[in-house]
């Protein structure tokens, strides 16, 4: 089996790995749930991190150059061999942007705009799920609930920054120095979208003119085509007469 | 009477109520109006909200593809459907920026210039209102006066966001992300059409380069023309000559 | 005299006088000047006002269509009517960004960098002088030296605004809105500047990959102008024979 | 020897001594080092002044006109002759960017985004260390540690500006400035980048569909010629006809 093909065949399958593990996740940090319900969730997240770890072993064994794809592949190394700091287990989420990949969309620009609006989304509340998960058990906290930690991380990642909330622990500020990343890019993506939309309905305009500075050379190419079948019917008649 | 005629006539009348809707919400909300003055604007605010349902209906029942066009336009039945979350009904507003649509700009570039300035001016309206409807009764609420709630929403929309004001609500702070999702727009509209009218004004002088590149080209089929003239001249001499 | 002359002769005068007025502001908003010093500083403010007054009157008389002018110039008087609200007089200051409109910057997005990059560091100034004047004697105001006048503009300019600094009356707030727009603007030109380089550079590319597919049409027309020219001679051969 | 061949000489050295110097400077800064071994690394930072100070004499020494070099290049003078104010000493830095400048990117597109994404990584680095040493000495300053300042630096280049850190010093505020104003430009690639890829691909569908339209051109100039050669036969003909 090749590795494409695996790939093929693992994606519905891993796709829902991640959701579940989503579910759990957002249950065990939201929920602060206790007892053996906790161990239940924490069997649940160990056993979708299996699945990841499974995934990393097939698509290492199946790769063509295993050297190369190892090389080229070590930030998936990272996530599946660093299980116990939990919100990087939630970059393994990046296989739900495949969904949106696929969606909707019929024009490039389209496509851009739903993927980028789905990934905001998506990043807004994965984001405040990490954030108060690292965030909840800190001394001098100000992000306690899973509200304060949306409101926060949708103050982040559009850059107004109030200020009100903000992480105090050193993993709360690298889960903000993410959002703050994909805020900036998030900003580039709706700017380049409707500039180049911009761009594009100026040019039509410009392009209609050029096409029509273009008339006169065709009409001249016209008038050449003419001329020389004129002059092939001369021709004609020259050696018609001189059959005569 | 088909669902088109019926929008061309609803238009003027709708954006009236609008405007009379604003007024009075504005007026409720700032004044903070009591007794028998409150009830009159209540009044007057479920007038307008009436004036909206029988509009939805009315395009209800006029559209060719009901089915349809209930599907595509459930955000409307939202709209209507919850008047009782009353920053939401402001949404309805929306049919004001129509005006902007018709207003000035003559070219492409210039319309939406103009489009987007109006439509931020009245979203720091909009939004003053709304977070200052939903946050000044509220305990700890930063937001008391309409001053406030006018600079809060400013320096949302340009993600500024100092922090000496910030809704402490679930309301508010849908208000909030709202304006700051329109901050965004506002900004990749304002940096886009400059990146435009730049690309553009670079791209004059280029293509007065490239058709000074393309005057070769046409000189060639000029002297084509004038080549094949003097063939058929010379055939024609040739012609007569014979016919001595 | 036409207007367009008086324009001319005026604007080193003008520029002069508002330079003139900029200094004895910052000298009385910084200095806190007290005594016959703030009575000279206010007799010269008055006087670059007087300037100003005279410049808009004859503007007005020399213009062809005096209403028209008077209409499309409404702001101008605006300035010069309301010399009482002082911020307001710097509006006057514009008169100084013409100095950076025709300074250095042989390309185009080099003059808009040069006169961007001028009208930022302007705006960084005159807004801390403004808002320094409004601030400075309100209760319970945080914006209290020059330094920090300048600090505030800077953080509010970049959208950074981290809320250490802000204005809390009315006047300041109108001021800040003013430097929050700018900012947007500011960033608006600088990514244009850059994406229409960025452009630029990846279409001249481009551009040279569509001249060499063209190519091939040139050849084909040097083509035909040779199979022409042979026709000729050989019609002229032709005759040649005749003639014998 | 030419300026040009002395500065690809130094270029390697040059490079290892400002590594020398941010290790050294990052060590003092961080590590608030006391007693001989403080000692010791003033002597490093002297030192590497000293290579720097050679450097700026070796240039103006070797160039061709020595006072026009003078003249543009003031501000390396001043980052030499002013080793006093310790941060602006990182401005040297900047030799560091030119390793940057040569790796990998094969695109220019893929050159700009490696260029901006290492330029501010070394911004965030070096802004965190400069503000930490202005800052952590003075008192009420509120960046005490490395941790803190690094946090500082990334809400401050992504224009986010919580307001929980903040320099209060002047000199910690123009190092602010420096890195609020690196955030706009890189926030300016960012979108520039997208947005050219964007026109681009756009574009190129456009392109696509211009080359179709010129297909009839081609097709009637491969006419023509076939034309013209019938008609090279045709008078053949004739002259043979004439020949018998």
């Amino acid at each position: 089996m090749t590795q494409q093909r695996y790939r093929d065949l693992a994606e519905w399958p891993l796709m829902g790995t991640a959701l579940v593990f989503l579910a759990a996740y957002a249950w065990q940090v939201i929920g602060r749930v206790e007892g053996s319900g906790a161990d239940l969730l924490e069997a649940v997240l160990w056993l979708t991190w299996g699945v990841f770890a499974v995934d990393y072993a097939a698509n290492l064994w199946l790769a063509k150059d295993r050297r190369h794809w190892f090389l080229w592949n070590l930030h998936e190394l990272l996530i599946v061999a660093l299980p116990f700091f939990r919100p990087l287990r939630l970059l393994r989420l990046v296989t739900l942007l495949s969904v949106l990949h696929r969606t909707v969309g019929e024009t490039l620009r389209g496509r851009v705009v739903t993927y980028v609006a789905g990934a905001a989304a998506l990043l807004v509340f994965v984001g405040a799920l990490a954030v108060l998960d690292v965030e909840q058990s800190a001394p001098e906290a100000k992000i306690l609930t899973f509200g304060d930690a949306a409101w926060w991380a949708i103050t982040t990642i559009t850059t107004v920054g109030y200020g009100d909330m903000y992480p105090v622990t050193a993993a709360g500020r690298l889960v903000a120095a993410a959002l703050m990343m994909s805020g900036i890019a998030v900003l580039g993506v709706v700017t380049a979208s409707i500039a180049s939309w911009l761009v594009q309905r100026v040019e039509e305009s410009t392009e209609a003119a050029a096409e029509s500075a273009e008339e006169p050379l065709r009409a001249e190419l016209g008038q050449l085509v003419t001329e020389i079948a004129d002059l092939r019917r001369e021709i004609a008649e020259l050696k018609d007469r001189r059959g005569l």
